[in-house]
């Protein structure tokens, strides 16, 4: 033990699934998108003009904040960029999540949240969600510091109402409340529409799902101005520029081409409610899924022995160890073909 | 007042050097290089395969961290990379400085430090640079939470002897000592040959200057590997994927032109020791500069006024308003012909 070692902070970092780095597998265990981005992205790129690369950024990536306030028709002032979505929500809960009592989120939910708390030292309390994974509101009745609820959560893939958001936003106006929303376009209504009505809500959103960019690492939350205000302030008292100029050209180019986007996201979606079918007949039960992943579990065989005899045909699905959900699969959507192989080395495994 | 403001994080952040966005200026204010960055650099954006983009980066920025421990023949786990220095250094105060006791640094350094120890509540002292604006190394000897010590130094563009810096960090085995390198390639030795032998101390240098690539955003720190596994820990707590696929890329084919690198540098040196002859003959005094700016004084006419004349010919320079520094410019090394236009603007102005 060095004497140094004294004043290191103490934490368990976040463990990403795996990252393999050979080509030949089938990946279903982060949840990307199967597809490329658009070719708008592409050119973008091919035509950028590395010689604007020895000044920086601009440090508000302006252009990619007002190619968002455009897209989503709210005021640039109402927009906030990060290094992803983990970026945009770790920088918030430094920003507004300094009150002595806990903050909320489910007991089920993105393992991060935890993390980060940790990481800041922030009190937390984790409400169960009920046997359906959906959200009990009447816990978020109670007093806190804070909440954070990605809808739809995840890795359930449970999508909630609006009107159950709201509820519980309206409960807590005294406090931040953070709605993760990194798979809504896959889902239902995004709450962004209630930003203009409630000046405590933060809505988070992200490239590196709908918008098959999770290695651009973008992120961005919507909010009335103040919070945004605020946003800024710690990240510029951490960071000037965090957005290189490669993904702010990406990211703008990507918000050019709303037809692709739909198209690509309607096949993911029909991918999906297709394997929900074929998983049914296999013996599987699951959530509604309104994510680009399915949450499911074996009526007679272990998750744990499904996801080590798939990943011995090298395809990687996700499991986690963890209370109440250690018989479940977190399976992402990916090509027809993909999935294919999947249903395929699934029915070898159950001998069906 | 909103009732959620009492949780907000009250801090000031950092102001960059102005970015205007118009073409025609002379931007000597951020200390960019005024050269592009290698061809390789170019073409490795050219054929990027912004299909991989729908995959998450390696978590660990595999490829760029083994290319920097090639470079500099230290081991892959001695290396640390992330969104520039500010990330890197940002990311170290977290992890290394959690004590009650102050972390040390100069009255006169890079204003980020104090803004990051603000944003993390950490206390500091900072020990005034002699007359000469050098390091008075006996200030260091005191109990202290934590070092961070820039060499060279800014905005002073001072360069101290590797023994100045190896004495501190000797006297300070039981803390944290982290050595700002952003200006090294145009000084001296780094401190990054003491790695070995300190197990305290992190050397951080970045791609923003001498590699002419700030818009890219890459920092590293090195140090032996249980301090990079702490930052690491910490780095996994905020966010797995810091580094994007196109700044891996970049700054992989960065690395390959050793030749360019060099030249360039010796490029800016030639520019900045003429700048010094002519700026001398203008009736500024001027430290022995070793970065790639000048840090000068006129023996007549207030620094702030030159600074508003300067601007109104679109010339920018930094003047920083504080205690002892206020009638001093930090002028960045242009190119040849842009530093020739400075120099006749402050002719015409100065009536010389």
């Amino acid at each position: 033990m060095m004497a140094w070692q004294d004043n290191v902070r103490n934490v368990v970092p976040y463990e990403p699934g795996e990252q393999p780095e050979c080509k030949n597998i089938i990946k279903l265990n982060t949840n990307e998108n199967p597809y490329p981005p658009t070719d708008k992205v592409k050119n973008a790129i091919k035509n950028f003009d590395t010689d604007t690369l020895r000044l920086y950024p601009n440090p508000k990536a302006a252009d990619l904040v007002r190619a968002l306030a455009d897209y989503y028709q709210v005021e640039e002032e109402e927009v906030f960029v990060g290094v992803g979505s983990d970026d945009v929500i770790g920088m918030a809960f430094l920003t507004f999540f300094n009150s002595n009592k806990p903050i909320l989120f489910p007991d089920i939910t993105y393992s991060f949240y935890s993390v980060w708390a940790d990481l800041y030292q922030i009190p937390y309390e984790r409400p169960p969600l009920d046997d359906n994974f959906k959200l009990v509101k009447e816990d978020y009745y109670k007093e806190n510091g804070g909440i954070i609820i990605p809808n739809p959560n995840a890795p359930t893939a449970v999508y909630e109402n609006l009107s159950v958001i709201e509820d519980i936003i309206s409960h807590n106006r005294d406090v931040v409340v953070i709605i993760d929303e990194a798979y809504i376009d896959f889902a239902g209504k995004s709450s962004g529409e209630l930003i203009s009505k409630y000046d405590n809500l933060l809505v988070v959103q992200t490239y590196s799902k709908s918008r098959s960019m999770a290695g651009i690492r973008i992120g961005y939350a919507m909010g009335n101005k103040q919070l945004i205000h605020y946003l800024n302030a710690v990240k510029n008292s951490y960071n000037s520029y965090t957005m290189n100029r490669t993904a702010i050209t990406a990211g703008v180019a990507s918000l050019q081409d709303k037809e692709y986007f739909e198209f690509m996201i309607d096949k993911v979606i029909h991918t999906r409610e297709r394997i929900k079918k074929e998983l049914s007949q296999l013996g599987f039960t699951f959530t509604d899924s309104q994510a680009n992943f399915i949450f499911a579990s074996h009526r007679k065989v272990l998750a744990k022995d499904i996801f080590e005899a798939l990943r011995k045909e090298e395809i990687y699905v996700r499991y986690f160890d963890s209370k109440r959900i250690d018989n479940y699969l977190r399976i992402s959507i990916g090509t027809d073909q993909e999935m294919d192989l999947f249903i395929k080395a699934l029915k070898q495994y159950l001998n069906m």
